[in-house]
């Protein structure tokens, strides 16, 4: 039997030898970063060192960053604590009833670790708008211009979604949360190692990144707040972290963030051109080859830019950083030359199959050899059309057979062309046991 | 140079090869537990594992069990959780204002991730009271009985104090709740590996733990609450742990957690003969060495009862438990033949030495190859005398000395006559220069 062939790079990227090792190093070391003896202090500079890698990862200063355990722990802090801390101190004494009145911006396609959690400042007091999006998943400038009030607190919308892969235009939505006096988080939990993020270009007031997104272990994550921002805790207790994150740091595995982060900055163009290319190769091969194929979110023109236009001339550094700002599915169009535009992640492909189900698909794959993932890769126990691609405007019957193939690093264009033999392979034999079925 | 004497085993235990080297393997399977396919499979028939292991070492049922990030974690979750789940429906409604009325207890030695949340949920219309000590760091179980309201909610008393050692008498703690409608819970963080904990035999409804406090890695902990005790949860997202605890699972860690607790849980009894034979090697020394220096926390009476006694009989397992349960400082005293019975933690020695300062003593020691603790080994960065030692009844000045010596397995005979030498030397040192400052 040939290897198998892993499409679910989404859930959960392998982890680099280096950073295997490096944990393994800090494993042996051991020690708590408040103690203040020798082993204590050795762990607290391997906890600094971690904490610049990140940061610079994102152009983010080190004090700026702080580690969580997940990326739902700094979904969920990021709109608890900066919810809490920015509701005016007057408002803040008063009683439930009467805090009414304290606006909360999300959009239709946020993780459950952001919805969840304007649901439940919603039952606490708070009023809450969820911004709709577009047939390609993508949130209206326009709209959230709309949805401002004075009283808004925080805005909050995702840079890229991890499900159909649309990228959103953060830097514009930012400017407009900002022009009322709001405060913007991203969750950029998808994006981080597979786009360029940097908080400043962004102009971000708030961001959430995870490890295992990037090569990175399960068990570190971290929450960038900009400097000058309040935010309250959401673990409280020991005063880790300066007080905003109490917890013992894991640090094996904050160490292993901090190595795969150098790792994922190095070549990011081109890992991205590699990935967007074998990406690529499968969904043009899999719309040839299975027809009632629909593929999701918004169709990436990267290579528009990059084939039409001249070679950019060496941009500075401002010019590129506004560039990567404005990347993102409601820009009109790339600017001339410009080859880092992006409306989806580039490794990421979403396709609704017509007449399989979801579930069986994912499983008929496993069998044959082929890992996938299953509408929100969070949480398999969910079977349930996806709240993404309802909000994108499909029907149930659509989002039935629903996929996320995702690539990465290790994947080959041998991996894409035995995949594009097998796939079709087994839908044909769902439909067939469908049609049975159906008789 | 000769080797370093580690005496900070409190702070966070090594890491057990054999848990680096499953950790190690869990990090080359990958995979995440909420996806469908094999590797995901896979990652979850680890997760199981896990909580069967660490389930037992408590002796509850792996459903019982939900893995988190760290112990502050699971602190802030039972406290916050417990008491918002179980306030009356009708009073959930009203405002803050009108929801005053609901009780919660603590003890005045908790640890920061317990006294800080009832501070806050005082904030938000709870009342609190904090339950006083005796000079032995011993909560009085009438003191609680006379605290009880028929509006308590939530009782939440340490199992043991991992600063002073005191073993606090549990079982009649959680009886004296019980009576009176109210949930217990016991933050265990400290005992769980250095003692028998029995969740059945102690009576609690949550009880937390953390696997770097027994041989296992930082960045996995649990918390157990009892079947059928109603918790909201504290992360929220995905729906992981059965919904209680959102966030993709930190495997590696957690099957680390697993494996320590499997051997924690081997040969417990003669580890804490081993332990408290080398712990009171170097108590009796240094009392001997050192004049001006006081041991605090209770004297742990285990010797007195296996000396005077017979072998007892083999108890069956209830009378085992119970003995267990009973275990404590406000025990008035051994049962004949109960060789189990301890007051104090047997690998802790906590002590106020005299005309000394804490944190030179650290620095000094730590430069004579001596790593100890501080105060609070949750954080380096809090030089103030210590919150349980001044709640047994300690003043500031008898408290600016503290320092806390935790054994370990590695420990040797001669690791502490090494360390009885050097630590008499540099104390008198630190004395001399105190006393030409002083001139």
């Amino acid at each position: 039997m040939s290897e198998r062939i892993n499409f679910d790079y989404g859930a959960s990227t392998p982890i680099v030898p280096d950073v295997k090792q490096a944990m393994m190093a800090a494993l042996d070391a051991g020690g708590n970063p408040s103690s203040v003896h020798q082993r204590g202090q050795q762990a607290k500079r391997l906890l600094t060192q971690a904490r610049k890698q990140v940061a610079s990862l994102i152009n983010a200063k080190p004090e700026e960053l702080y580690f969580t355990s997940c990326g739902t722990e700094s979904n969920n802090w990021a709109l608890r604590g900066l919810f809490a801390a920015n509701t005016p101190p007057a408002l803040r004494q008063l009683s439930g009833q009467e805090r009414k009145g304290k606006h909360l911006i999300v959009s239709a396609i946020e993780h459950p670790s952001i919805s969840l959690i304007a649901r439940r400042l919603e039952l606490d007091g708070a009023y809450v708008t969820i911004l709709p999006v577009d047939r390609e998943g993508c949130v209206s400038p326009g709209d959230l211009k709309a949805a401002m009030k004075p009283d808004t607190v925080l805005v909050s919308i995702m840079l890229a979604n991890g499900e159909v892969g649309t990228i959103e235009p953060i830097h514009e939505l930012a400017a407009i949360a900002h022009e009322q006096g709001a405060l913007f988080h991203t969750d950029a939990i998808a994006a981080v190692g597979s786009i360029p993020v940097d908080v400043k270009a962004l102009n971000v007031d708030a961001l959430s990144l995870a490890a295992d997104q990037f090569g990175g272990p399960q068990g570190a994550a971290a929450l960038f707040v900009r400097e000058g921002v309040r935010i309250l805790p959401l673990l409280e207790g020991g005063g880790q972290e300066v007080g905003a994150r109490s917890g013992t740091e894991s640090l094996p595995a904050i160490v292993g963030m901090g190595i795969a982060a150098e790792i994922a900055q190095q070549g990011l163009p081109e890992r991205i051109e590699q990935l967007s290319q074998l990406r690529d190769r499968l969904q043009d091969g899999l719309n040839q080859r299975i027809e009632g194929l629909r593929i999701n979110g918004p169709s990436d023109i990267r290579r528009v830019a990059r084939r039409g236009a001249p070679q950019p001339p060496a941009a500075d550094d401002a010019d590129s950083a506004a560039r990567r700002g404005r990347m993102g599915c409601a820009a009109t169009g790339p600017a001339e030359g410009d080859d880092e535009m992006h409306r989806r992640l580039p490794h990421n492909l979403h396709v609704c199959i017509d007449g399989v189900a979801s579930e069986a698909l994912v499983l008929g794959l496993d069998h044959a050899g082929i890992a996938v993932g299953l509408g929100s890769a969070c949480n398999s126990k969910a079977m349930r059309p996806s709240h993404v691609l309802k909000a994108m405007g499909l029907t149930d019957e659509q989002a039935k057979g629903a996929l996320v193939l995702t690539v990465g690093e290790p994947t080959t264009e041998d991996d894409i062309d035995r995949a594009l033999e097998i796939i079709p392979v087994v839908v044909q034999r769902l439909r067939n046991v469908t049609a049975l079925t159906a008789r």
